[in-house]
């Protein structure tokens, strides 16, 4: 007998990758960014650490929700913060997705998606993506599940979705379009207009790849005031705290220092793909920082094994589709350096 | 027509007492605590608030699980964290209750508890406490729901349930028992034995209240193994950000600033409740850091609008059985002193 829910019983639970807390690896496993939050950043935290902490932060954010409102020309009223990432799906699921329901995805994408639809006890319905890994537009504007949910980039691929197509997918559908842009600002585009012009359309953004704040737990929807409204009550009370909301303002105003790292990170993208081809891999054209990467023989498992042994990690999913490559973050040109050194000892070991 | 579940259109949402941003107030309304947290999580927090914010924290946050486990002499495996105990609250309701099904609590209690319940599409089960708003011991213990929510002490009446009591009802029911102690600190007696010794209770405790943190978000469950396994599934993948899994190391470390602040907060209360009861009001013996009074006339809201206009927030519930009360915060001598005062001043008036 289980006090669980059986469908809790059932699931697995999302599993992250390795985050070993000594700092002896090259840690290219987990889309983190190589180069420090700013230094604006670090001096909100210190600020607001003190006696203002025993008070409960405002529960809806709103200093937060006026920076992310003027940066992107919306109204505060259409911005919901959230404590990551995670937090915004969870809500947006259990506000959407009936249990016995679906969520649509392209396969394959984050896989927390599926996670999230087995916590609700509904259905992942995942729509195969082209051989060159290209959104399945057409299949996913067909979709009648009350939530859609297509990452731009996609991930562990980073291959964008035009806003033109994710536009047609909104106007097909009769449910949400939830696009999640977590690594949109390493890409050429975003589809930030459409949060501002559809009725079924959230945009969501995280603080933890491009502003350096994957510690931190900050992320934000932006989308129509009647999704945000009936959003806002599923979250909990208090989703954000105090530090996160100030650093998240701080991170926000520095966009010069987000700009500047972005740019470091596209040219060392270009860098680790040319170079990965030069090996023998088959490297998919990334908008994500992070490249997508098959070895000429398929044995992604055994480069992520041997690496690790070597104190690299990169990200290997055993999964259909995709279980031929490995996944690489893209770190500064010295761990760059280091990766692209080991796999060579590899190939002539 | 409406993209929510039909249960999320009809929901409400839960509505937490005002936080005026600005100061100006003297505010008694949603039981923080009048003292600063320990100078060690400030120091905590800032040396943490650097590079480390651009990588992920622990999953599970380990090392506050280790210091919380040596704490109350379990193993860390009995330890769940959270994102404040409402994040705590939800991830329960999630994995052990199913649309339709209930949740059985004491009636009055903690609103909130409502509230997770209609997001989750179940029922309240409500069991009235009896005059005295003692716990509906008997009641709860035969409650078939698969999920009992005990406050101890209770909120917003601050009336403590004994061990023995959540002992029976553990004993009786099927489902899980989940003791929210938020305010147990406060009190003379905790059930964290439960914990320890009964295979479906899960205690509660919050750094919100006692330790000065409600800016924070950080909450823990002590339970067995099994049902701590299970809730991690349902968890958020890193649902507690760096910055509040090293403070909630340093404040439980702390005890000492803890304990000093408690007791400074104990005698206030009885100094309040003294005071109250000279005026006239009819004032329940709180556990917590909070007092629940009836004014001699039972016109609650007339007190709180009142006092609200005067500067002084207390919260008052439109709510059958505690409509004609307000609850009152323990503050600081100063800012007890002025409440009184303008209550005082309001009889006179």
């Amino acid at each position: 007998m289980s006090y669980f829910r059986k469908n809790i019983e059932a699931a697995q639970g999302y599993t992250p990758g390795e985050q070993p807390q000594d700092g002896s690896y090259v840690k290219l496993n987990t889309n983190e960014n190589p180069y420090p939050p700013s230094p604006k950043v670090v001096e909100a935290i210190r600020r607001a650490a003190g006696d203002r902490l025993r008070k409960y932060p405002d529960p809806v954010a709103n200093e937060a929700r006026e920076t992310i409102a003027a940066l992107f020309d919306v109204g505060r009223e259409n911005v919901l913060c959230g404590n990551g990432s995670d937090d915004l799906l969870s809500i947006a699921v259990r506000a959407f997705v009936d249990p016995g329901q679906a969520i649509a995805t392209p396969d394959p994408t984050y896989s927390l998606y599926e996670t999230l639809a087995r916590l609700q006890d509904a259905r992942l319905e995942e729509h195969p993506s082209g051989d060159d890994f290209a959104a399945p537009v057409g299949a996913l504007a067909g979709s009648s599940a009350p939530l859609v949910i297509a990452a731009n980039p996609n991930a562990p691929t980073g291959v964008p979705v035009a806003t033109a197509d994710l536009q047609r997918i909104a106007r097909g559908i009769k449910g949400v379009l939830l696009v999640d842009e977590a690594y949109v600002d390493f890409a050429d585009a975003d589809a930030m207009e459409l949060a501002r012009g559809e009725p079924n359309v959230l945009v969501m953004r995280t603080l933890s790849k491009s502003y350096s704040l994957a510690g931190l737990r900050f992320g934000f929807m932006v989308g129509p005031r009647e999704l945000i409204d009936g959003l806002m009550k599923v979250k909990d009370s208090y989703n954000c705290d105090l530090l996160s909301i100030v650093a998240a303002q701080a991170a926000l105003e520095d966009q010069q220092w987000m700009r500047a790292n972005v740019g470091k990170i596209r040219s060392e993208r270009s860098r680790l793909t040319e170079a990965l081809r030069g090996l023998g891999f088959t490297v998919l054209e990334s908008q994500a920082n992070f490249v997508l990467a098959r070895p000429a023989d398929g044995d992604a498992r055994h480069i992520y094994e041997q690496l690790k042994a070597r104190g690299v990690l990169v990200r290997y999913f055993n999964r259909p589709r995709i279980d031929q490559f490995v996944r690489i973050t893209v770190g500064t040109p010295d761990e760059v350096g280091r990766l692209l050194q080991e796999i060579e000892r590899l190939g002539s070991g």
